[in-house]
């Protein structure tokens, strides 16, 4: 498998991508490429000491950044790391495309170079949602598709459901819509809509969430619209970045508070690292003609690690032939509307 | 004052709400009611020993229940707390209404019998949105409206801003509006076309704020429509919840780590204390003609005791005249568009 990734997208680009790499290729066999500036690329690959063949240099001697203008950004940079590296996926150079570059090239990108698999309207952005203690769930659509119809939920749910199985192994996936209530009659028109269709499928539906429930994983696959996911997401994060912090500022105050933090060692780091976004990789652009990863911005080595090793199953899951497959299957449900 | 409480509502009626109310009674001066029937309460009111004159009982024989549809309910239920209760607001018997009890009835029952301000669109649920080691915020609107237009927005963020300056007394508050990104363009139809109306106000609009930074206290007054608020309430208190059970879990899973969580527990306790909603009071109706506080439905004494104290600044703060008063510049911008 030839795994590409965008060695000039995020804040710490090209060092931890580099770094990230690098660590991926000690535990995997498949070839690594780093697309990017290859004069910046091949300097820090030479930094970190690596001199092996697995990971290859690709140049791309442009760069998109995140305060570009995305649509345009794509359709006039060529030659930049984003646009080349979806091209290497569509022509078959690559299996796959990571990167923890701009959201909306990225998406724009998937768009106009990948193609939307025919019958899905609006591909959507799969983040893997973090429930501590347990495994986690995958929330869509997490910012692709701010403004949705009910259809768009419902393919959601579908497309969700086939990565949970395909690629994260759990079989017959539950599915649960966001919502402001679980008693019946609760919801804004798009959520009341999208429940009657998501009701007819074949998914493993469980009807109505509340954002509460979510941290406890109320789900295995939760859908909704990307602004209210966008919102989950990063408010998720937030909270947890918020508790770590006052947590550390509590836990410092004093000697004897100092002392039962180190007491507590094992287990305020085992908190730190379920929370913590690094572990869990990338998230896949579903409903495209090929396989996208998109990392969070401020990815450092562990993440690009994670997400690089990650990509494997996504790869091997064969996702996208299976949304593919289940076209049929949507279509069917929203021509009986 | 006169504060009137509903002795039916929410999952600890009646009990709770008897306990918090004589707790109340040792802090302040002013009468307070408790509507409901009268045999149940007053039988409460002797278990708990309490035989002063500062609180009495009002009876009202019927019950609305939270499976009831609620604009029924209100119509029909003349004799029930909420509707007996939202009464005596409105004749004057009473300087305030607090309850525990279905959330549709007391929206129902603001609109109703309270009635819109004249000039207000929406009237909104406004929250406190705890800020660990910072002052709190409040959200506009936490569910009273799912389903809102861009005045709607507006409105919320000019009530919300009257409610933090008049109620919980900080000038001239910041107001910051959820968005999907901060950077220009992003957002949906309606967030952009809030944006622009309260842009034009006199409001301190700091513009888009991301979800990731509410539990950093981004702003003072928060506003979303209602799905996104109740969203980002119920997640802030899932996660709590979560992080709490969590630590419990962890902290006691051996004898070094219970010593650990022994040395730090007054910092532990300050940290569920900062996350305990019952010490935030209840939820304003802001945009009707009386005052109204809604209840966390699963409120123990503490929380019926804090809004019952905190009831008091919302009824001197003339928040209900300041609201009307703003009614003429809201239209002002409305009418420009």
């Amino acid at each position: 498998m030839k795994i590409l990734i965008d060695g000039m997208g995020g804040d710490n680009a090209p060092d931890e991508i580099v770094a990230g790499a690098i660590a991926a290729a000690k535990e995997i066999k498949d070839d690594i490429m780093i697309i990017g500036k290859e004069d910046i690329i091949t300097k820090s690959i030479e930094k970190h000491g690596y001199y092996g063949s697995q990971i290859t240099v690709i140049a791309a001697e442009e760069v998109i950044s995140n305060d570009e203008a995305p649509v345009k950004a794509v359709r006039t940079k060529k030659e930049s790391s984003i646009v080349k590296g979806l091209s290497m996926v569509k022509k078959g150079e690559a299996d796959v495309f990571l990167s923890a570059g701009s959201t909306g090239a990225l998406l724009a990108g998937g768009l106009f170079i990948l193609g939307r698999i025919q019958g899905i309207d609006r591909p959507t952005l799969a983040t893997v949602y973090p429930v501590i203690g347990k495994e986690p769930s995958i929330l869509v659509d997490t910012g692709a598709n701010a403004e949705c119809k009910p259809n768009n939920l419902f393919e959601f749910a579908t497309m969700g459901s086939i990565y949970m199985e395909k690629v994260i192994g759990r079989e017959n996936p539950s599915v649960g819509l966001v919502n402001n209530g679980t008693e019946e009659g609760k919801g804004t028109t798009l959520t009341k809509a999208a429940y009657e269709l998501i009701d007819k499928s074949d998914l493993n539906f469980i009807g109505s969430v509340e954002a509460r429930e979510l941290p406890n994983g109320a789900c295995d696959v939760i859908v909704t619209d990307g602004f209210t996911g966008n919102a989950i997401i990063k408010l998720t994060e937030g909270m947890g970045l918020m508790v770590l912090r006052e947590m550390k500022r509590r836990f410092l105050s004093n000697t004897k508070s100092k002392l039962g933090a180190m007491l507590l060692k094992d287990q305020l780091s085992g908190i730190k690292k379920e929370f913590n976004y690094a572990e869990y990789g990338g998230a896949p652009l579903l409903g495209v003609k090929g396989a996208m990863l998109k990392m969070h911005g401020s990815s450092d080595a562990l993440a690009v690690k994670q997400t690089i090793i990650k990509a494997i199953p996504y790869v091997e899951g064969n996702v996208v032939d299976t949304i593919q497959n289940s076209v049929l299957e949507i279509e069917e449900i929203l021509i009986s509307e």
